[in-house]
């Protein structure tokens, strides 16, 4: 069955709703603006594809600049090993013999695979199944205050260096945080720490990986770094504006959405559920932003319907028909929604992509 | 590239993780209970297969005893009538002249196709798109109190059935309402206000179709409804068991997921994030409920990472590498994010199927 899709030069306001849709300019200004201030620190930048899952897309982002990119899953940096980049690193403790003979496999393909463990039963599992041969380069990852993955203190991250130098078939990478936003002086501390006390052992510590998008421009405050990783600023969303990384007219992701219902004069009915959205709320208490709206509010959600509310919106409500634009709170996850992302200059649609990297679950 | 893949015969507890997977005979027992209910009370029985979106799945509903089928989409609809299905309602209001063309293609192909309007405008552009050679079923769409779309009062539906029964090109096919749970009288007092209009008026109104799983076996208190719609029992979640419509063992989709951290003392993170368990909270606090360990809360999502907080778990606490199952809050929407699903029978896996109408956006 062939789905319907927008065709190269049609007008976005003819187009069928739900749909994402990515602004050809504010991706590219996004990238040049974020390359260059890298650049300015000396900093290496490293992309996480999470947020597109679209090799092209990464190769705009290398052609800036880029020395590599972040991947999340093996099957995603296999998908973008094919699309020819070499430089890839894996943020995630890759357990269990599958997984692990597939990664192997990708590692004997590229030159550039990298991983990182935070524990010794991830580094063991690790160790079982590459070899001196070909080694895996593997980074600690730290909790530097995240509260996610990663070794509680340099002491721990030195020592899971060590086990790792010693593994047979493994290289010892380097040193990795997912931060909380701002908190640099945090992340400073803990891997200043850490390089003191790896140089004492004569432990040579090549990559010193910091990312986040929400602080990235602080990020040459994390003096001790020679990369940072981000994903959202490729297109950014509502809650980067948020944070003070962008304005909400820096973000490159509408979603257009038509009303089809006017149940009461204080509520519409949107084509956009869960299913164009998501729930994710990230702290806003509604659901996105609706950019010819501002004042309305996307209250609820179920799959295929968003529920707004209008009663605070002054003047001209929208009709049935009407189309709209949002801003999603979250970008990442709408792209892990779609099959095919549809890019636009002005209003006139550019591309499609197909969103090579989505829904991969290894 | 190939994707890796559950292969029939293994065992579950082999299997690499994130991966949903459906208990074969908790998916019969719950098509079969309510099956049984619907028959006992004479009400007609139209499974929305937005749960599940495949047809294997549909067919087990129909040879049950269900009438038809309920989807969400043109597209979703298509793809079901090429798997056989005839009795097809889309409950959504449809506009724009590319869908409504394809509708015309669909309606043209199956002979019980019926769609849903609560606007004059949606009642005007699906009659520019049909004719009295093909007319098009059109029914009612009510809102009884559920707050999303429908027409707001007995006397709005019977002017709108008035204004379908004389458009051009559509049948008038009844009334229908997504009501809130537990709110039984409103929606009999609701329907039976408008048939008796509707019989004062020698209007028939042959489907009275009445919606939802949370208070399903209460349906028969709606005494007006010829049929009943509902799509979450044939897999049933932790919503659904707290509503009182299931026990959590009555839950056929776990999401199997491996610990791949232990941080601290009181953190485990999961391999399942919001790609695999959505955002969706349903009014919850946490992101689903590990079976093996019901005292632990899953507090945090990301897109690839589960937080769980360990702190209330007494005696054994899962380690790094072990696998743990989760009720999800919502299982339709994980139906969403995947494109097969694994099923199994006593822990061997039976059949895999491809989420035929997954990620459909017309």
């Amino acid at each position: 069955m062939e789905l319907p899709r927008p065709r190269i030069g049609q007008s976005i306001s003819e187009l069928s709703t739900p749909l994402p849709l990515i602004d050809e300019e504010k991706l590219a200004a996004n990238i040049a603006r974020v390359q260059r201030y890298m650049d300015s620190h000396g900093l290496a930048f490293r992309p996480h594809i999470k947020t597109h899952k679209i090799p092209a897309i990464a190769s705009q982002q290398v052609k800036a600049g880029a020395k590599g990119i972040n991947c999340q899953k093996i099957t995603e940096a296999e998908i973008f090993a094919t699309a020819g980049f070499e430089d890839l690193l894996i943020t995630f403790n890759i357990l269990g013999s599958e997984k692990l003979e597939r990664l192997a496999a990708l590692n004997a393909r590229i030159s550039g695979l990298k991983v990182v463990a935070d524990s010794e039963t991830t580094v063991r599992g690790l160790s079982s199944a590459f070899s001196q041969a070909r080694p895996l380069t593997v980074l600690v990852e730290c909790d530097t205050g995240g509260g996610r993955c990663g070794v509680q203190s340099p002491e721990a991250a030195i020592a899971l260096a060590e086990t790792i130098l010693t593994a047979p078939g493994l290289t010892f990478g380097g040193i990795l945080t997912y931060p909380k936003a701002d908190t640099e002086e945090a992340v400073q501390a803990f891997f200043a720490a850490t390089l003191a006390g790896l140089a004492v052992r004569g432990i040579p510590c090549p990559i010193v990986s910091n990312g986040g998008t929400p602080s990235l421009f602080s990020a040459h405050k994390v003096t001790s770094a020679t990369e940072h990783r981000a994903g959202t600023y490729v297109y950014n969303d509502r809650a980067m504006a948020r944070s003070g990384h962008c304005s909400l007219n820096d973000c490159a992701m509408h979603i257009l959405a038509t009303v089809v219902s006017r149940p009461t004069e204080g509520r519409a009915i949107l084509d956009a559920g869960s299913k164009a959205l998501t729930s994710d709320l990230l702290g806003f208490a509604d659901y996105g932003m609706i950019v010819d709206y501002p004042d309305a509010v996307i209250s609820g959600l179920s799959e295929e319907h968003g529920t707004v509310d209008l009663s605070k919106v002054q003047g001209r409500r929208p009709e049935i028909g009407e189309k709209v634009r949002i801003i999603p709170n979250h970008t990442c996850v709408v792209s892990n929604l779609f099959d095919v992302m549809t890019f636009h200059r002005d209003g006139i649609v550019t591309r499609l992509q197909e969103v090579a990297a989505r829904g991969l679950v290894w």
